[in-house]
């Protein structure tokens, strides 16, 4: 029965590549600690980008050099 | 002084039945645990279907098949 | 399907009040929010009171004032 | 390589405030634990005041109370 | 850059096995998010059988009546 | 009333430096959002390095190499 939370940067993840993530870290608890895939849950938190910071500075920021 | 995290699907909670899940909480953790409601904090996140999974599926299929 | 993280203080909570207040939040999500109790899924943290601040003072300290 | 999650209330913080604190945050873990703000990361959460209580009460109540 | 966290049950993974799941989430966030692996941090909490519910009942309880 | 919540390995931290950190973040939180310390709440979680990765690999593993 885990709980996985991940949380990415808000940068337009779709719906079918939510759904697969979720798909996949639920079939790789079963293979890795034998989990139960039925009561396993997951959540993903998508942070907008003036809300992450790495390096001490805003992702924001780090995007916008690395055009 | 506890902190309370609730995570659920945002499917139309009202502002009136958050209020009343704040309350209970806070209620419940004094009359179990005898914790000051005072520096009690709950915070509750409501996350959209496509990012919760159960089961290794997204809950906005679960909520498709179940209509 | 709620989640519900439960942070307090590691200050002697005995079994039976942690599964008691486990009881007690499945129920109030039913009540208020008609969570289904099932997949209703409570962990609770207890946490060292060196760990835990408030008003920016450990609660160790907090603890040794008030006695 | 510290993970750092601060959670407020969505009253208004600039993307400069957000900035400042994430600096701030990430040095301070350099000065106090010598971690390198390299691998330093820092989500903020902004909440909703419907979604956040402190003493039972909802922060949209307190807030009306307070004006 | 994602963050993961891992809530599972503390009965007995190993070294190996958590080590394996951290390289097969990093994995995953990779093939399906395109997420830069280098950043990538998985934090797995493992929490004792007392703390955790399900379905309003504590765990250390459900064990005993699956023996 | 922020909530924070700080997760670093657990490689010996002392009491003091954990103060010296809720005290920091706390302060950070007024001067740079004007956030009341009286309900500012610190948490910090000290995570095993065989539970903690990066780069898709063991903080403990990490720590080995380097020596």
């Amino acid at each position: 029965m885990p709980y996985v939370n991940i949380k990415i940067t808000n940068e337009g993840a779709t719906a079918e590549q939510k759904a697969e993530l979720i798909q996949g870290v639920t079939e790789l608890l079963q293979t890795t600690l034998n989990k139960n895939p039925a009561t396993t849950v997951v959540v993903i938190d998508e942070v907008e980008t003036d809300n992450w910071g790495i390096g001490g500075e805003v992702v924001t920021e780090i995007r916008k050099r690395a055009k």
